[in-house]
């Protein structure tokens, strides 16, 4: 029984000094106590360099694991690392779902290595795995599923398992199948070994489980797994013939990587990013998301640049207009995000959008007039002007208004034109609330100012 | 077998319409095919009012699972609207875990009566599961945990099962204890049903198991969970007693509601929040971030004062001063996102910030000239100035490379401060690149264009 795992920053700052010191002991010392997951984390943690020296010691047994379990960019700098016939090797004992997974990114010459080193039914195995679509059932299901009939007793089911004498440890139900291999419901362990042995499996089995087809996409796999609290599931194919089973061990790697995602991408991101990618590299991907935010800061300027006799007469407008771009910006996040979460969850759809636009309304509407007095108070005080503290506040309370309504409209067009709200709301966001701040302010003191 | 289930936005609409129509037979067919946490969802994604009436027709038997599901802020919209004795008969089913999950929700006069109509032993349990601290092992852990001895043979386990009968359906694994209570092993059912029956547990059990101190924080128990690929860990205390069991289930909850707070915690909001909350009270909660964010807005026009008579000579600077900080903003926030994940995963520390610090200067430096360039170019077309465009292309590379810095540093500061890099990260950034921009774009325009 070992104890509760040292934590990854302690290891890591171990086997750095352990790299440093070109301390081998330690390394393989605190290798040989992790899964390949937990490598997988420390892997990530190292930049280059001592990355490839701590792979050059990860036990080759694991390789393979290993390499399932890293981020996309970092998989490619370790198989960089690798003798094509190593990587054959380390794939070997892998199974055919998980070789799915890394076929792909492999380069074309060990692709073809692996192939030729398969026998003909593993080959058959891997190309149909392939042929399912990325991120379906197909792709994410095993194969190693334990199915038996329904008119059998318990007790012979029992007995079929004593002489298969292998069943996964990671197998908690039996699939219960017609004689054409259709699928008819599950047999949880749990009642196998705690109901009467004369019974037949038709007795103790459950039917009302939900059967996967194989096309289902895997983040409605992970909403069916975490609404029914569910550990495994039959994936079958259009006629209802069992095809394999989903564990839940893989649905919290979708889980993961979907919250993730999401995250990464509303700062335009990408997920799968090495954290110590090299410097050009990243700098290439990071410049896109810049010069997309570049047309939008360009285009707020254009709209100031229509102002510019204002700006030249009183200049205390190019003092505080950028408070009121910058608090629809603020005001206008708070609503996209929340959009963007209730999308995610399918909460949010055409039924109660209008709802949830009344009410985003209401709040701009009461917290734009809140913050809108401060502001112009204050802005009456530095200025010694009471027209220009009534001319931002009307601004403001337009512009978080403004902000309100595009934090819910934004998302909802975007999913309409199939377009990530996620990934590009934010940028659409801030042109609108920079352009109607800015306008509203600049377009409000011509009028009344000059 | 129930086919693949109907999307939770077709099920929304359905139930809207229904609710419009009165027609309660529709809404009673969508409810009996949806498990509790379903039902959770819909009612959710509904206004208050039609979420009253939803609640009013969800059959009392799931009333408590319900509860259980949905987020805290709704739990109370919901408890509002029952009395007191429907309260205590929607628990009573519950287990004491979920019990103490929903117990310091409960009005007081509620929480009484409850206590009242429980047992001596229900009552003892569930002040034990209150006394553990929130999020820790104790208060998620469930005591149905099934226990055998290690000299006893496979055959007598099965037997005492068959005499216990009822197991329950998320078992996986049996858990090993000596004569004291001790924790020493687990017993996967798979190796139950597969192996000689006259073996001993001892010969078959896995000892190489992860025992959980009851006081682990759930989100080290996710990580534990994730990258041991768990179904069930064995829970104990300081004695090595065992004290219950943690299901995967409940990690998958956990897992969930972590990467949802990180998500709407960067935009200031509660995770817990209603997305149909009355308009004042979610006002008032998100009147306080959009104040932060207000003393930043002043900080920065603040700044911009300080150079009012730069900005009174040559009204361009006004034009193009956004575009500095902006551009400085959307830099740092990519660099800080990376950062806050990372953190979160135990991927960055001080081992590496380092090592991370010179990549994200680097890719400021490439990225700022760069972009630099670009507006330099456009400056000059603009307004014929070659000294605007020069100075706003130094002010941009200053505020890039700012923006890099401050993206690592200031989460790893706010961590060692004890304060949440995901709550406060972007606020602290925008400050330091709107006074970082604002500053050196119009400081050096007062230097060398006055």
């Amino acid at each position: 029984m070992s104890e509760t795992t040292e934590t990854l920053e302690s290891r890591l700052s171990r086997i750095h000094e352990a790299l440093e010191a070109d301390d081998f002991v330690i390394i393989e010392e605190v290798l040989a106590d992790l899964e390949p997951a937990e490598i997988a984390l420390l892997l990530e943690s190292l930049p280059l360099n001592e990355r490839a020296r701590l792979w050059e010691r990860v036990p080759h047994d694991v390789d393979g694991e290993v390499l399932l379990h890293v981020r996309d960019e970092v998989r490619t700098t370790l198989i960089n690392d690798m003798e094509p016939h190593e990587i054959v090797a380390a794939t070997a004992g892998l199974d055919t779902t998980d070789l799915a997974e890394l076929f792909e990114d492999l380069p074309k010459q060990v692709a073809e290595d692996m192939l030729r080193s398969m026998d003909e039914l593993q080959r058959t195995r891997l190309q149909e795995t392939l042929a399912f679509e990325e991120d379906s059932a197909g792709r994410l299901m095993r194969t190693d599923t334990v199915s038996v009939r329904a008119d059998v007793t318990l007790e012979t089911v029992q007995r079929f398992l004593r002489w298969k004498s292998q069943v996964p440890d990671n197998t908690y139900l039996l699939m219960v199948v017609d004689r054409n291999g259709v699928f008819m419901g599950v047999l949880p362990l749990s009642r196998l070994v705690s109901q009467d042995p004369e019974l037949a499996v038709a007795d103790v089995m459950n039917t009302d489980v939900d059967s996967i087809p194989v096309t289902m996409h895997s983040r409605e796999l992970a909403t069916l797994f975490e609404t029914h609290d569910l550990s495994t599931a039959p994936v079958v194919d259009e006629q209802g013939l069992l095809l394999g089973r989903i564990v839940i061990d893989d649905i919290v790697d979708v889980i993961r990587e979907d919250s993730d995602q999401a995250l990464m991408n509303l700062a335009g991101l990408d997920e799968e990013e090495d954290l110590f990618a090299p410097v050009i590299s990243s700098a290439k991907r990071r410049a896109v998301w810049l010069g997309i935010n570049l047309i939008t800061a360009f285009l707020a300027a254009w709209v100031i640049g229509r102002f510019e006799d204002a700006l030249e007469k009183i200049v205390a407008l190019a003092v505080l207009m950028p408070i009121v771009a910058s608090m629809g910006g603020i005001a206008g996040s708070q609503t996209l995000t929340l959009a963007i979460r209730g999308m995610a969850l399918g909460q949010i759809s055409r039924t109660n959008s209008n709802w949830l636009l009344r009410k985003e309304f209401g709040i701009a509407i009461i917290n734009g007039i809140l913050w809108a007095l401060v502001v112009a108070v204050v802005a009456y005080l530095w200025f010694g002007d009471s027209r220009i503290g009534a001319i931002i506040a009307a601004a403001l309370v337009i512009n978080i208004v403004a902000a309100g309504i595009a934090g819910i409209l934004i998302p909802l067009l975007l999913k309409r034109m199939g377009i990530d709200p996620a990934l590009s709301g934010s940028v659409v966001l801030t042109t609108v609330t920079d352009v109607v701040g800015f306008m509203a302010f600049l377009g409000l003191a011509t009028i009344f100012l000059l």
